[in-house]
């Protein structure tokens, strides 16, 4: 319920999973249902292959991507997708969010990613496990750790942010709409602006993270 | 009601109307009465010829553009005009909105179209007929549906959206007004992004929509 | 109180006055007072000098601007300024919000004048004044009259809205804030986008004003 | 807590600080604290060399720069740092905002400068106390009063505001977050737009600042 108020969906826009790992299932929101109407009980109960295993209504239609990425990264237990506006403007315009600033840094030490489009067999075969698939090997193949990267565009659709709780999944929604808008608007004020220098993405990051942090309470 | 609350109308701007079919009658709003005044009372019941059969007050000046597609289009049981800032910033910039993303291929599966602008005749003529006109004459130049593209822009001027119901009317306003932002937004990132491709077009847009949808509850 | 809850002002910015015109003074805005802290007492009555005749406050800092109106244009008696984001951007970049469609013709058949900037001598003058001089000047050099043309922009400075009633001119502020979000969105949609054509200004217009208007109630 | 109240910040993001001058201390933030969360209880009392002296928790990550400009400036008893959208925009732009209007002027009396970004050795060694040196040097450099200009960018961060009690300082991250929109919408409209005229940034600031302002309540 946190994401229209928010802001980050209206109507019946986007979802989110939470999973319960020590018994291989996840939660999801009910396909098309508004979220002004849905109840607790209107959750689907689905496995890490995506099979419904409790509740009377359909689950979102991307469970599969959900439970692909359950089941390929294991420090996972919240997925979160929205369609919000200008995270998805990046998305549309297949471009990677550059991290220009310590706002940035402090979420993440590198640019955010977008996906490559999805090819014709991917979008004709089944779509949205081929999304999961898409995802997976784009940080594969960047080297990218999902620990340490909570989000990422996928071209022409939208993001998909996550994290160790649905809570988490969330509140990355809500940070990857924030330095879209604010990465949108830097470039408008100056379009030729560098990326943000090494030495400063590393001081941010790590006063956040990691065992030298001294960000936040013990 | 739901226009000035989801930000789409301020003071007396736009309209909304519905149509009982059976009757060949619809219910419109009274002209320029602010939506804080309105009384369920104060909607105007007119004929498809766009004739006053009930009601005290005057119609919407617009009338007799809802009128004409009404009766140039049965499905239609529902009618929305607003003035939305990006919907109207698209007329008066005499664009169609690209397809340029899934948000869209969610709801349409083609650029949201705008017409041409009126002719000084039609202008000096009986002008909302001939706005009505325009609509249902530029549907079928471009050899579109009603039915699958409930939406249009009126160049110079500002959206129109329908649908079966005139609630469904209101949320094609909201959805068209989501993807104008969103589509200017893409462009200022990335000015030379491609229209989105027909086979993810297809993809989301069958998803919802058709025998094979498989979004939402049966 | 209506400037804030519309979102046209912040703090202590911009002020409202009205006038009663039977006895030449006008009532307006104590200066630098938060809309948050304000009472009605707090009014300032002051006449068309622009002497307070009432009151125990200082009255508003642009109070010589709204005296040189009030006594220039008999029709008016309700003057509004604010700083809203959109019309101050136009009245900084000291250019016409140009006409761009119809949501602007119903309300004006004109592009929405931007005052020259003030030279020194009137800025060392009696400023404020000065500012009252400057836009009584330039509608009529251009042969604008105060009572179809409800708005302005002062360059460098922001816009002054006014009307037969102090609601109306708050009406206006809301108005041209909306016209000049729109306008800029245009230009960004489409640059060469050209002004109205005049059949559709005149059209527009006249709906809703003059004695053939057709739009409202009787 | 008027931080997100204004939308200056979300979650746990910024930070307000108020010195008692007369026992050399100041309350700050506790570190990565969400507002919503947030009680008076929590606030952590530091000395003006940045040394816990009271409370629990850990205080806010950027507590060594408020010290150090709370010992650099003796008129500062107040100062906020927010991420706010528009002025991390200019920050991460690496520019300074330029005096386009009386808006600005009303506040202060010369473009919000943006200092430059710190060099590796200031990041890596005491990175929060170099960026208040950095603030503070670039006064000294450019020859501002921390009295008359209380606002700067940080390049690449963001903005810090001050004044003489954390209210104003509140106030002008408030105030800052405005120019910097208006500002970039202004450079949208008219891109080469001049600055401001030194006649008339002198007449609003002189309104409201010195022995012979006339703006406000005695």
């Amino acid at each position: 319920m946190q994401l229209p108020a928010m802001g980050l969906v209206i109507y019946t826009f986007g979802n989110v999973s939470m999973a319960d790992r020590n018994h291989g299932i996840f939660a999801i929101k009910p396909s098309g249902v508004p979220y002004s109407d849905m109840k607790p009980s209107d959750m689907v109960i689905v496995d890490f292959e995506g099979k419904t295993v409790e509740g009377k209504m359909n689950p979102s239609s991307d469970t599969q991507t959900h439970a692909f990425l359950f089941r390929s990264w294991p420090a996972l237990a919240g997925i979160s997708h929205t369609h919000s506006t200008y995270a998805v403007a990046w998305a549309q315009a297949e471009k990677d969010i550059p991290i220009l600033g310590t706002t940035h840094a402090d979420h993440l030490a590198s640019d955010i990613p977008c996906c490559p489009p999805l090819n014709d067999e991917m979008i004709k075969g089944n779509y949205e496990l081929e999304t999961g698939k898409l995802i997976v090997n784009t940080f594969r193949e960047k080297k990218l750790s999902p620990e340490d990267i909570e989000m990422v565009l996928v071209a022409n659709h939208g993001p998909f942010t996550w994290g160790p709780t649905a809570e988490k999944a969330v509140y990355n929604s809500a940070i990857l709409e924030n330095l879209a808008k604010i990465a949108l608007l830097t470039l408008q004020v100056n379009p030729s602006v560098p990326r943000l220098k090494e030495s400063l993405i590393h001081k941010h990051y790590r006063r956040k993270h990691g065992d030298d942090a001294y960000y936040g309470q013990k």
